[in-house]
C-alpha cells in the first residue's frame, strides 16, 4: 500500500464510503500482505524488481532440476529476465521444458533468458589472470550482459608476465568498473587498481593446488590489497561481481 | 611526457632544431624519469592525484612520526590534501609541528589537512552495527568527507533490534552507495543489502570475543552474504571503505 | 536397584528371609548390573528413556546396515519409538525387512518407527534461511514430530529480503521455542531472536560455497550473535536441535 | 500506535474531527517512530523488556565509562534493573556515581542493579570444570540471578575425576536446566548430559595453554558432543548462557 | 565404603543391632561422601595418590596466590609431596609463607615440595632441539624427579646439525622411555625414535616466530612423525609428558 | 663392523697380514655399508628388528599392490612377521601371491604374516568411544597382537553414558597400558584415565561430521586433556597406538 | 623497439622521409605491441625463453585437452622444448596427436618434448622422504633433466632411519643444489640442509593422513626448518622446484 | 679424524709403533668426539665453517643476553665472523662489554662482528614492498653483506604503483639473484620474478591487519606464486633469506 493509496482510503473513511472497521481491516492487510509467492520449498519475491532494479536470481546450488524450473516459471511469467546460476545440464532440460527460450551457458553453467533491461552507461572491464579462471570470469560477463551492460574481456593476464596487463591500459582506463577475476596468489587485483581511478571488483577462484586452499590464498591477496580500490567478494563468485559492476555501472 | 609534448619534440627534430642523439637522449630520459620522490625509506606518489583521482594516503602502521611528517610534507606542498591512517598521537604532533592546518581525528585515529576536491554526486550512508564498531565507522566517514563527499551517519542499528535499521529505510534509500561496518557476526550488511538498489560495501570489524576470532566471523558473514550487493574490505579496513564509496559516488 | 528394592532387600536379611553373603552377592551384583545390551559393535541403552525421556537414537553415519537394523531391533522390541538420522536407503531398506511399521523419510534422510509418547507443552517454530537448507531442517522436524511435538515450519525466509521473516511475527511468537536453520552467513538467527522472547536454537548448515568453509562462516555467524537468547549445534545437526527443542517444549 | 490507537484515530477521521492530511501525516509518523532512545554513539531499547521479557544488557567491552553510564542511566530510569558484562573497576565507578544502589560483582566483572522481576520456576544448576573457569561461571550465576533465577553452583567437577561430578547428581537431576562451564577439552557438557534429561549449555572458555588456542579445542568439543541435549554459546560466553537458562526456566 | 566395611553393616542389620533405615541412611550417605576437600573454588581430591599412584598436582595457570597457598596445605598435611607448575614468583611466595620446605624452580617455573617417593626403574632421557626450549625441557624434569626418577638431560642436540644427536646414542639407548622437546619444526622425535627402541615422548613448544603459529608446526611435525614410537602431548606441556615417562619408568 | 671385527682387523695389520691401504679400503667401506635392501623405489631396513625391537612395518597408503607385495617378500623371506597397513583388497591379493600365510583382516585393512615374538608382560586394554570407532580401534588391535600382546576390547563406551565405561573399570584397573579410541569430542581418554594409573594412549578418529572437521575436534580434546596420563598420536593412526602399547607392555 | 630502431627512426624523421604524425603512430604502436600469441583463452608467451633463460611451461591443471595441445602447438613450432604439467591421459594424447616426438611421464604427470638446451654446471642431488611422495619427486626431476641438468635420485632417505640418508653424504656434497621432497612431517630438509653448503629447496607434499592435513605439516615443517639454506615452494609443486634448481645449476 | 690421520696411524700399527689396544681406543676416541663446544644449555659448533661455508649464526629469540654473550665468545674467538639476529638492546650491551668491534644494527635487530670472508661473485637485487617491511629487509642486507656480498636495495616498491618496480628494472636483470621482502598481499615477487631469470627469494612480513593474519596472507601468496622461480622462507626470516642469497651468490 502506498501513500497514494492509503490518502484515497482515508477520503472514503472521511466520505463515509467506507466505514472504519473495513478500513482497520484493510490497513492490516496491508500490513500483513507478503510480497513475494510462496512455493512451499521457496518465496519467490516479485517485488524485488522494484526494490532492487533487478529481479530475483536462482542460485542452483542444493535445488532439485524440478524446484529451478518452477521457480524459473514464477519468475518469467511476470515478463522478467531469468538467471539460474551454478547449474548443470539437468537443471537446463527442466528450464528449457518450460521456458521456450532459456538458453544454457555450459561454460559459465548458467541459464538465462533475456529480456529489455535499462543498459547501464559505460562499459565494464573484466580481466582474468589464467586460462582455468575462465568458467568464472564468464558467470561474471553473463551476469553482467543480462543486467544490461557491455563486458570487455582481457583474459590471462596473470602478474608474473606483468607486460601482458599493461597492454591493456587504455581498455582499462575507459571503463566505469573493473571486476578482476583471480586465483592462485589473486595479486591482479592490485596491479590493475594501481593502473585505473575505479573500483575494482575482486573475484578470488578456487584455482590452484596445495597451499591454496581452494582460494583461501587469493581470497586474503586480495583482502590485504596494498591498493584502495579494490573490494572483494566471495570465493567464485563471479555472478555476485557482475551484479555489483552492474549497479555501479547503473549509476 | 605526454602525447603532445612528444608531438613538439618531433616536430624539432623534423624542422633541424635538435639534433637525433639529443632527441633519444630526452626520449631515454622520460622513460626513465620517476613520477614519485624517493626519501629512501619511501617513495611519494606525485602522479597519483592524476592518474586516480585522489593523492596518495599514508598508511601510518608501521611507520615513525618522523617518516610520517617528513611524507606528509612532501605531499601537501604539492597543494594536496593529506589523509594519515592509524595515527597516533605522536605522529600527529608531528605532522602538526610540519604543517599548519593538519587536524587530529582522535576517535578515527586519522591526521587531516583538507583541501578543495570535487565534490561526489550524491550522499553516502554509514551503518555500523554496534558502538564499539564507531573508531571504524569514523575512519571511512573522515576518508570520505576529506575526499568530498556527504555522509550520513546510522549508527548502532545491528539486526538483533531490526527496528532500528528499518527505522532508516528513507535515508538509505536515498543514498548513492552505502557502508555498512559491523564486527560479531556481521550479518547487518545482508540485511541492509536487502533494502536498497545500490552497491553495499561491508567493513568487518575486530570487534567481539570468543569465536569471532578478531574478525573472522564477521569478514565469513559478509563474503556468504546471501545478498547479491555486497563485496567487502578488510578487516577494520574504514578507510579503504571511505575511498570506494567515494569514488562510486563520483561516477 | 532403585530405593524401595534395597528397602526390601534389607527389611530380608534384617528378618533373617536372607543371609548377609547373598545380600552381599546382591548388591554388588546391581553395582555391576550393566543398563545396556552388548551387542559386540555395540551397547544398546535400556535405560536411556528412563533417565532422559526418550530412547537411544541412532546415528547411522559409519554404522552398516546390517548393525543399524540389529540396534533397531533391540530398540523397537522393548516398545520404544525409533529414530536413525543420517541414513540411506540401503539402511532403511535393512531395517524395514526385520520391523514392519518402519518409515523412511527419503528429504531427511531418517527412518523412525512411531509410538505414543507425552505431547510437548506449545509448539516449537521452525525457520530455514534457504531452500537448500531444507534437509537439516527437515531431520530437525522429523525428530521433533517422533517425540511428540507441533512443528510449524517457515521456509525460505532468508534476511536478504527480511520482509519475509518480519510477515510470520505471529507464528514466531506463539512459539514456546524456535529452530532457527541457516547456511552461509548464518544471520537468521539473530534476527529471529530479537522478534520473540524464547529461546533460539541455531543450526549452521553446510549450504554455500567459498569462503562459507562447509558450514564454519555460518557456525561462527551464529556463535558470535549479537542476540543473547541464542545456542548453537554443531553444522548440519537437526536432530539434536529437534531433540533441545523438544526437550524444552516439554518442561 | 496499537490498534486501539488506530481505530480512534480512524473514527476521528470519518466524524471529521480530522482532516485526512493530518491523519496521514500521524499514520506515516507512527511508522517513523522510533522505540529507542538515540544517544548518537548508541540506540537504547526501550521496548525490549515487552518484547523480550528482560530490559537491554549492556555489553561493555569496547564502550567507554562515560558511554556506560549515560546508557545505564536511560536503562535504570524507567524502573528497570541493569546489568553491565565485561566491565572493569572504571566502568564501576562512573555507573555508581549516576546510580546508588549499583552493585560491581569484581569476580565476574559485572555491574548490577536489582529490581524486582518474575521469578523462574525451578533451580539452574551451573557446573564448571575447574578453578580457573569461575569467572565466567559466575559471569552466568550473576546474570541468572538478576533475572530472578535460583543457581546452583557445582565449581571444579572437571571429568578427569569422575566422581566429583557423580557426587551431585541428585543436584543435577531436580534441576531445570544446566548450564556447564569448561575450558581445556571442554569434555564436561558430554558426561553431565548423559545424567539428566533437561536441556544442557554448554559454555566453552579460554582457559588452557597451546593446542587450546583461546578456547577452540573447548567449543569444538562441546559442538561434537555425541550427547543430543547440549547447545552451545561462544567462547566465554557466561552472559548468554544465563540468559538464556533463564528463558527456559521460565517457561 | 569398602566391601569389608558394607559386610559389617549388614551383619548389623541381620542382628537387628540397626534398622533398616537407618541403614539405608548409611548405604545412601556412603554413595554420596565426596572422596576430595571442597574448597569451594576447587576440590582437592586425596584418593589419587592412591587411585593414581602419585597426588593431585596444581596448575598454577589462572589460580591466584592464595588459592595455590591453600590447595598446597591441603596436599602437603597429608604427607604427599608437592608440584605446582605454571607458578610465577608471587605464587611461590604464597605457598613458602605457609610450607617451609618448599622450593621454587624459577627457570621452570615449578614449586615442589619433596617427599620420599616410590623409585622409577630406569633413567629417563630427556633431549631438547634448542636453547629456548630449555623452561619446557626442565618442566619435564623437575617433574619426573619429584616423582622419582633418574633424568638425563640433553640439551642444544637439533636435527640441522645431525651428528650432535648422534654423539648421545649410547645414552638413549640405555633409557628406559625418551622424552623428546621440540619447537621450530618439531623433527628431532622422529630423529631420536629412529635411534631407540623404547617409548617416545614429545613435547612441541612455542618457540619460533612466523609461520610456527605458537607450536603448532611443532606440534604437526611431531604427529607426523614417521616413526611408529611417537606420542604427543600439548604445546608446552613439560609437566604431562614427565608424568607419562614417569608412569612408563615405574611400570 | 664391531669392536671385535675392528680388533681382528688391527691385529692383522699389526702382524703384517693386511697391508694398510687394504685396511684403510676395509674400514672405510664398513663406513660405507648400508644396513638396508634398495629396491629403487624403497629402501627395506634389515637392521630394524636388531634396533627397534621389531621389523619395518609397511605404510600401504600410496604404494601400489606390486611395491607392496616386493617389500613384504624382502621382509618375510628373512623369518621377519609382516604388518601392512592401510591396506586394500588389492594389495592383499598381491601380497598373498607371493607370501602363502598371508591373512587380509578386512575391517582393519591390514595384511599379516604372524611369527613367532616375544610376548609382553601383562594385558592392554582397548576402548573405544562408538560403533563407527571400530576400523580404527582393530588396527590397533590387530598390530598390537602380531607384535605378542594380549589385547582386551572394551567398545562402544563412550562418555554420553558414562555407566558404560564405568562397568570395565576392573578390567582398565588390571591393564598395563591402555588404548582409546575416539572420534567426535574425543572425551574418553579424559575420563579412562582419572580411572587408572597406568599411561593412556590416545587415538583421535575422523569419525563425526560438520565442526569434527575430520578429527580435529578429537585431537584437540585429547591434546587438552586434563588428565596428566595422557599422551596422543595421529588422527586415525590405530597402528603407531599399537605399536607404542606393546613398547610399553615388553618393558 | 630497441634503442638502434629508435635512433633509425629519428633519423629518418629529421631526414623528413617520414612525417612526424607517421612517427608518433610508430612509436605509439610499438608500447601497444604484445609479446605473445593470443589464443582468446590464453596468452601463450614468446618472449619468455628470451626473457627468463627458459620458454614458458603449461599448468595442465583446469586445461581442456584441447587448450593444451593448442598451446602446446605455439610453445613448439618456435623450436623450443614443451613441458605441460598436472597432465592427464587425455591430454597426452591431443598433444601427441599434433607433436610427434612428445613423450608422456606416465608417474610424473608431465608430457615433454625435448629440444637442445644449455646445460647446467654440475649435479642436483634429489631427495624423497618416502616411496609415496615419488610421483611429486619425478615431476622436479623431469622438470631439471628437461632443462639441461644432471639429476642424481635418492629415494626413500626418511630421517625415522637416520643412517639412510646419513649413507649418501658423498653424493650430496658434490651436488650445486638440492631438492629435497617430503610429506608427513617434513623433516628431512632440516636434516640435510645441516650435511651440505649449497641451496637446499624443500617441497612438503600431500603424503600423509589425519592431521598432516593435505601436506600443512610438512610445509609449516619446512618453513620452520632450525637450517638456514631451506627455501620452501608450494605443496606438491616438483616443477617449481625443478625450474628453481636449474636456475641455480645454471648460474 | 680425516683419512690422512687414519693413513698415519695404520702405518704406525703395521710398524709396530702403537699397539693395537691403544689404536683401537685411539679410533674410538675420534668417533665419539663431539665438533662442538657444549656449554650445558648450548652446544657451539665448531666445524660449521668448515662444513657449510659460515659459520654458527645465533637466533637471539628466547635466550638471555648472557646466553648469547657466552655462546658469541666461543664463536668470535676462532676468528670467526659474528651474528646475532632478533637481539634486543639488552643482548648488544652483553656482547659488547666481552667483544670490543661487536656492532648493533638497531633497525635490523642484529649483532655483528665482521670478519674477512670470501666474497659473492655478483650483487644480490633486495626489493621492499613497503615502509613498514624495512626491518626484515635491514636484516637480510645485514646478513648478506657479513656472508660477503653486494647487496642493491630498493626500497618501497609495491605493486599498487607498478611503475616504481619497473623503474627498477635494470638493476634486476644485473643482480645473481633476488631477494622480495613483501607483507599484506604479498604479491611483489611474482611480479618481480616475471622480469629477471634468476632465483627469487620470497620473505613474507606480518606487516598488516586484519585478514593478513600476522603474515599469513603474504606466505599464501608467496607459495602460490604463478611464477615458477619463487621459493620461500618463513615469515619475517630476512636472515634466511640473506643465507640463501649468499649461498647462490658464491656458486
Amino acid at each position: 500500500m502506498r501513500v497514494e493509496e492509503l490518502r484515497l482510503l482515508l477520503g472514503r473513511v472521511r466520505d463515509g464510503q467506507i466505514d472504519t472497521s473495513a478500513a482497520v481491516e484493510a490497513l492490516s492487510a496491508a500490513l500483513r500482505e507478503q510480497p513475494f509467492a510462496d512455493l512451499g520449498f521457496a518465496k519467490v519475491d516479485h517485488h524485488r524488481s522494484i526494490r532492487q532494479g533487478f529481479p530475483e536470481v536462482v542460485l542452483g546450488l542444493g535445488k532439485t532440476p524440478d524446484q529451478i524450473a518452477k521457480i524459473a516459471v514464477q519468475i518469467v511469467e511476470r515478463g522478467n529476465p531469468l538467471l539460474v546460476t551454478r547449474a548443470d545440464e539437468a537443471a537446463a532440460i527442466a528450464v528449457k521444458r518450460v521456458i521456450d527460450d532459456a538458453q544454457y551457458h555450459e561454460f559459465a553453467r548458467c541459464i538465462t533468458v533475456t529480456r529489455e533491461v535499462v543498459r547501464g552507461k559505460g562499459t565494464i572491464a573484466l580481466c582474468s589472470a589464467g586460462t582455468a579462471d575462465l568458467p568464472i570470469a564468464e558467470e561474471a560477463a553473463v551476469t553482467a550482459e543480462l543486467l544490461g551492460n557491455t563486458v570487455e574481456r582481457m583474459y590471462d593476464v596473470g602478474v608474473a608476465g606483468i607486460h601482458r596487463v599493461l597492454a591493456h591500459r587504455a581498455q582499462l582506463e575507459s571503463a566505469r568498473v573493473v571486476i578482476v577475476v583471480a586465483g592462485m596468489e589473486g595479486a591482479l587485483p592490485s596491479v590493475v587498481a594501481g593502473m585505473v581511478s575505479v573500483p575494482v571488483i575482486g573475484v578470488p577462484t578456487s584455482v590452484g593446488y596445495g597451499a591454496s586452499f581452494g582460494g583461501i590464498a587469493a581470497l586474503l591477496g586480495m583482502l590485504n590489497s596494498c591498493a584502495n580500490s579494490v573490494s572483494v567478494v566471495n570465493i567464485d563468485n563471479g555472478y555476485g561481481a557482475g551484479c555489483i559492476a552492474s549497479m555501479i555501472n547503473h549509476l
